[in-house]
């Protein structure tokens, strides 16, 4: 196995402009592992309940993800986010989150998912990724995305964690509101103080720019005509980024 | 001679929360025309008064920018623009405009350069632009940039000279404006039903996207640590854009 991926694993229900939809198959690292599964094999951790069933474990592994580390609560139900936008579709208003079997969930790592070689920290709670990360000690590269929650709320759960990945993944607003910088290539620098050797801004429809020590890189988003729901769009990227990143790799 | 630019000339006062100025030379003439010096040689058509001296025309001719077409107005005061800006540099506020000798001008072209082939018509009075446009008959290359003001004040006259120009360079918001479409593709295709064969996108600091009947090209913006002053930012981009064009292209 190459990828590792924790993240939610969840339902949501989600009210655009351009339409409604009750109950679809979602989660951080739903989007983040159907993207890598284009690039490399990706082995999912995480989380269901009683409601996650055949047709949701078909999804992912059509398309090749590995589910062995999917941990199946008896009794329990699945993550649950309720959420809209209006015409800007680059703002997400959550309406409900029913936590579920996430509220107690303890990150269990097969010892083929504790060799990972490449590490996807999805946007958790932060000392969930803190302990996944732990128990990934090997790993060569570690990306974390995270979300103004926990910046408001864990903030140093959530710094501990950054200080130990290699690569953050965030919108642009929440590195400007991390580092209190709003300049964003001073930002990213403010970033890099804290551990990561490198940074991800994602600019939303802009695209997204890469700072490291030696710079910075940039490149324009892919303009659509038809947008209906952003949803999962950022973990996708991050799916579609690492995911090639690994299957570039020279096998070990 | 080969690329023309009329627009306004200008003394601009100017406040960021970085820095102030009182008297600056400025206007989309002049930004334009710096900007493409480096790369082509263009000559700018504008009225200007008795407070415009050898400083204003050195920093011009300093750079090869021809002045022949700059029209000095006896007993005249050059166009004035105060405007400021807050912690969002893309949004300028303007606080007073002076027309001044403006007010009353009506461009005079030289024979050269009622035969430029590539003409600039920068942000003035749609009025002015169809004049200029209508006098360099024999151009190859047409771009117009404009603003929000034009659009809610001018708007038949600002159709009626879009109609017969080659491309149309606006910011994202404006484009939106101007065809009353969210979607920035489809909004840039509705301009082409207008008329223009090009459409180009200016997106502030995240860069601009190029549209033509055979798809898109999009760049992100050069990331800044400092930016104190953004004024002029767009009409700096024109003069690169089609400064490159033109010094590109074959001699005749």
């Amino acid at each position: 196995m190459s990828l590792l991926a924790v993240g939610s694993i969840a339902f949501d229900a989600v009210r655009t402009p351009f339409g409604e939809r009750a109950r679809m198959l979602g989660g951080s690292a739903v989007h983040f592992a159907l993207a890598a599964s284009f690039f490399t094999e990706v082995s999912v951790v995480g989380p269901v309940g009683d409601d996650f069933g055949d047709a949701e474990y078909d999804v992912l592994t059509t398309r090749g993800v590995r589910t062995d580390d999917i941990e199946h609560v008896d009794g329990g139900k699945t993550f649950f986010w309720r959420g809209h936008y209006d015409y800007d579709l680059n703002v997400a208003h959550t309406d409900d989150t029913q936590l579920n079997v996430f509220g107690d969930f303890e990150p269990k790592l097969s010892e083929g998912s504790r060799r990972a070689e490449m590490l996807f920290l999805g946007n958790i709670q932060p000392q969930l990724q803190s302990e996944v990360r732990e128990a990934c000690e090997s790993a060569e590269l570690v990306a974390l995305d995270s979300m103004n929650l926990w910046i408001e709320t864990e903030r140093d759960a959530l710094l501990d964690v950054i200080a130990r990945v290699d690569c953050l993944l965030l919108n642009d607003a929440e590195i400007r509101m991390l580092t209190g910088e709003p300049n964003l290539p001073r930002a990213a620098r403010s970033v890099m103080e804290m551990g990561p050797r490198a940074v991800v801004a994602k600019r939303g429809e802009y695209g997204a720019a890469l700072f490291t020590e030696d710079g910075f890189f940039a490149i324009p988003g892919y303009l659509l005509e038809d947008v209906r729901d952003p949803t999962g769009a950022g973990d996708s990227f991050a799916g579609g980024f690492l995911g090639y990143l690994d299957g570039r790799r020279a096998p070990a």
